[in-house]
């Protein structure tokens, strides 16, 4: 079979595995005219007002009642089922999809409740999202590669096991950018995965999938995963929460990877979902599973809650709690005016309640993302364009803004070279942070800052990665916080605009008020390394202060 | 000037770096049918009386007295000048020697004590050996390479400047050997480092000098670093405790290093001292300077004195407390009867002492050893010959057992295939880990097993690393513990030995009885990742049990 068939074939597996009595018109609901999926769950009519609510829940809230006997993991389950359906008929966002397993398993955890009158954990019943790189036993792990369609996984990856031994229940894997290294979701298997809120925006990438499905709540957790913003812009572009985690905190084992074994820079994996609690729920529940026991990477660090009581305490302290850094440019790119205006409204919502917020001077970000990119490319590409060469695929439009064949391959000195300055630049912004608190007389908390140029961007149009790239390089813990929405109205394009360099030319000419009207604008809350449990508690303060964060 | 002359000028100035008043006759004092050199402090007059005891208590009884006013900061470290300048004297293991620098900042320490009545930190007065990577402001870091001579260092790497912070006095920085990749001692600069006990056997590397100046008890506590046991090594051939931390617990910024930037296997920093308290002092003490400020490198890791407490209690449980596996061959070599007899000894005096000691079988050890090779000849050495290129001074006969230029150079592609077999490997001993504790139904707190297949060893026939490498590629915490001293009475020549390897055979037909007469014994006692203080509280127990843990 030539690549086209092979991934025709697995199309048509894909709708096999929606039930017929599963399947809507999608535009009989979504006119011509319209841009939103966001109606389809009402409008279709598929689902109950019960399972409308329970989607519509947080995970807290479900765990909660899942523990309590209140819900049933089958009617969790199916309502998520149902939604995800949805969620792939409107926006093509799923590679795998397995209801029958999904619903057999939440009905042994429900028999396992009746017997024993307790849960199998803190995630007992709850329904989880994975991207395509998580394997599942007896399931296929493509991540979007023609070449890797029809391998069967005969194990779960470690974060797949640790979450079902937690009580999570899995039923659908989601969709990726081919190669995962683009900030959109588009490959030869499915297509485009579009943003549930307006089909002409992207949902980002390369935990697209993830976005797209949590931000239409046919998930209330999605797992991602993030080398240079995959976690962090899905979230952006679909008004979730999302953290990257620092490298070591959770277990990357045996999943599937792009350049696997490469580790300059460290891929890691983290949720994406509705609240800042969502998160803490994730990553709590991970850690009680003691993932350093099987995961030679992870360090052994359980959930440090005086790390976040240290955080609860400021904030309790009253006026002048928390102590927070900000930027809206790096130096590199200027962001679109709905993220310069997303910004603002932080540093104002955190100024008017009382705490400390000073400029943040970016340290050499342009310096970052060069180094950065020059790791990416570190093979010439090689491993990826090896696999897409097995199939015969083409390589997606945009594959060559990260992983350019051009740019050289490097050698054994070279790349320790590049991980000798990777260590001094680290070493120098602690510099910098410890210089600025010595001014400050205080502790900076963390920093406030873009995580994209753009709001929601539209297809083909992620240019600049450096926002969230420069992070990874740092391999500080950040959290995504959705902030509000572009409007046309009062983001208006800066007319006298003068590039800072070429990119920023770019991506400044592609604003436009009303295409991007409506398009979810996020700021990402930077934290030194291995700080989840106080930059959550941070995010979480924001996003209440925002009015955005639903869980109390 | 040619490679000799700069290395003579090198010699020459260490040489006036001592006193003339320090100056003694080895030779009158060390006849030429004597081996060792242990007796010189005393019989050399050099010392007081009370010199003798200072440099003859632990690190933990010195700060205690230093922090109680009992002891000057200078009395002591004029103590340890006059004892280092003895060990140069005698066993040639000094590249840097700055006794007035030292006894300037011992009379500031003392003054600041007089004037405040309290200490600087935990190490107050204490005088640190350092290994010739790290720098220290204002003095040379040759590492014994003759091209690094000449260079001052413009400031102290992250770790001198902690100690520093903790109130250590800095006096001398020891010798290692050239390019640091071997593990014994010897370089174009100053020639080889002699062990104190016998002129005849290696003190061990690269931390060599560092073995044979605390081994001399010219310093109490002496910093090294280990990639493929060199710490640990140096510690076992001069019966002393040394400590292989794991990556990420100690700073390892800013110090010099071969094939810096190489991270496939960190190489980390860590003491050797004669007690395991006297280890545990300097780990608390770095740690309560919070590293992880300065060195990205570093974990938020401070000391987890519950998980120590762990351990405590096991032992306080009575009979039965700690669960250790044990062995005493790898599959590759089998060590030397003296260290076969070494491990027998401390599985009986734990089994004699109530605790569960179980056979350990070595998981793939031989495949660990392989493929740690592989990444220390990652570069096909082009890293090491470089430098020697640039004075034009030759190999040190046996650089090429760890670092060989016929390796084939590997290509980014082939190193992350290494890291990624690197991380199945880590992977499947933890899982071995759990396997054998589920079926022992208890936990395994560690296991013991040989550091090197020979006590301290004849010069130039140090040949497998295995032992200590391959913990290395675990990236598991090691603490060396000293047993006993081989004995020609009782440890005979293996006559109906089989060899298992090729060098197998080599190493077992070097044992000689008579030459190996007195040379000191250790074992390793390897913990997980990461389990610095659970691995020191069981070193620490061992070495009571066997009566050679000298502080309460």
């Amino acid at each position: 079979m030539g690549w086209e068939e092979i991934a025709a074939d697995k199309r048509q597996r894909i709708e096999k595995s929606i039930p017929a009595e599963w399947r809507v018109d999608v535009k009989s609901i979504v006119g011509p005219d319209e841009v939103s999926f966001m109606d389809v769950p009402v409008k279709s009519g598929l689902l109950t007002p019960e399972e409308l609510a329970i989607t519509g829940s947080s995970a807290v809230e479900l765990v909660t009642k899942l523990a309590k006997g209140e819900l049933k993991s089958v009617d969790v389950t199916l309502a998520f089922c149902k939604r995800a359906a949805l969620a792939h008929q409107a926006v093509n966002c799923v590679l795998e999809f397995f209801p029958e397993l999904a619903l057999a398993q939440a009905k042994e955890l429900d028999e396992y409740y009746q017997q024993h009158k307790t849960t199998v954990g803190p995630l007992h019943g709850l329904p989880i999202s994975l991207k395509d790189q998580l394997r599942v036993k007896g399931l296929e792990t493509s991540m979007g590669y023609v070449a890797w369609l029809g391998k069967y996984d005969k194990e779960d990856s470690v974060l797949t096991a640790l979450l079902r031994k937690a009580g999570a229940v899995f039923y659908v894997k989601t969709s990726v950018p081919q190669s995962l290294m683009v900030c959109e979701t588009i490959n030869n298997v499915i297509g485009r995965t579009l943003n549930p809120r307006n089909k002409n925006w992207s949902c980002g990438g390369s935990s697209g999938g993830e976005g797209a499905i949590v931000g239409f709540r046919g998930a209330v957790i999605g797992v991602g995963t993030d080398i240079g913003g995959s976690i962090r812009v899905p979230s952006a572009f679909n008004f979730l929460y999302g953290i990257r985690p620092s490298h070591g905190r959770m277990p990357y084992a045996k999943m599937a990877n792009s350049m696997e074994g490469q580790e300059t820079v460290h891929s890691v994996v983290g949720p994406l979902a509705h609240s800042a609690d969502d998160l803490k729920l994730f990553v709590t529940s991970v850690l009680q599973q003691e993932p350093w026991m099987y995961d030679s990477k992870v360090i052994p660090m359980p959930w440090r809650q005086a790390e976040e009581d240290i955080i609860t305490s400021k904030l309790q302290s009253g006026a002048g709690g928390l102590t927070l850094g900000f930027f809206n440019c790096d130096g590199n790119v200027l962001p679109h005016p709905p993220i310069l205006r997303g910004i603002d409204m932080v540093v104002l919502a955190l100024k008017d309640n009382g705490h400390t917020v000073v400029p943040w001077q970016p340290y050499k970000h342009g310096y970052a993302v060069d180094l950065i990119q020059k790791i990416y490319s570190s093979d010439g590409g090689q491993d990826i364009f090896s696999v897409l060469k097995e199939s015969g695929e083409p390589a997606i439009p945009n594959i060559k803004d990260l992983v350019n064949p051009s740019y050289p391959k490097l050698d054994m000195n070279e790349i320790w070279e590049v991980q000798r300055q990777k260590w001094i630049y680290q070493m120098e912004y602690l510099e910098q942070w410890r210089q600025r608190e010595a001014d400050l007389g205080r502790e900076i908390d963390a920093f406030i800052a873009p995580i994209t140029p753009t709001a929601a961007v539209r297809h083909n149009q992620f240019k600049y990665y450096g926002y969230a790239s420069a992070i990874n390089l740092l391999d500080w813990t950040s959290v995504v916080v959705p902030v509000t929405f572009a409007d046309k109205a009062v983001d208006k394009k800066n007319t006298d605009f003068k590039p800072l360099t070429e990119i920023d030319g770019v991506v400044q000419a592609e604003y436009d008020p009303d295409a991007y009207h409506g398009a979810p604008v996020a700021v990402q809350i930077v934290g030194k390394k291995l700080s989840e449990e106080r930059t959550l508690a941070i995010a979480k303060e924001i996003g209440r202060l925002l009015g955005n964060e639903l869980t109390p």
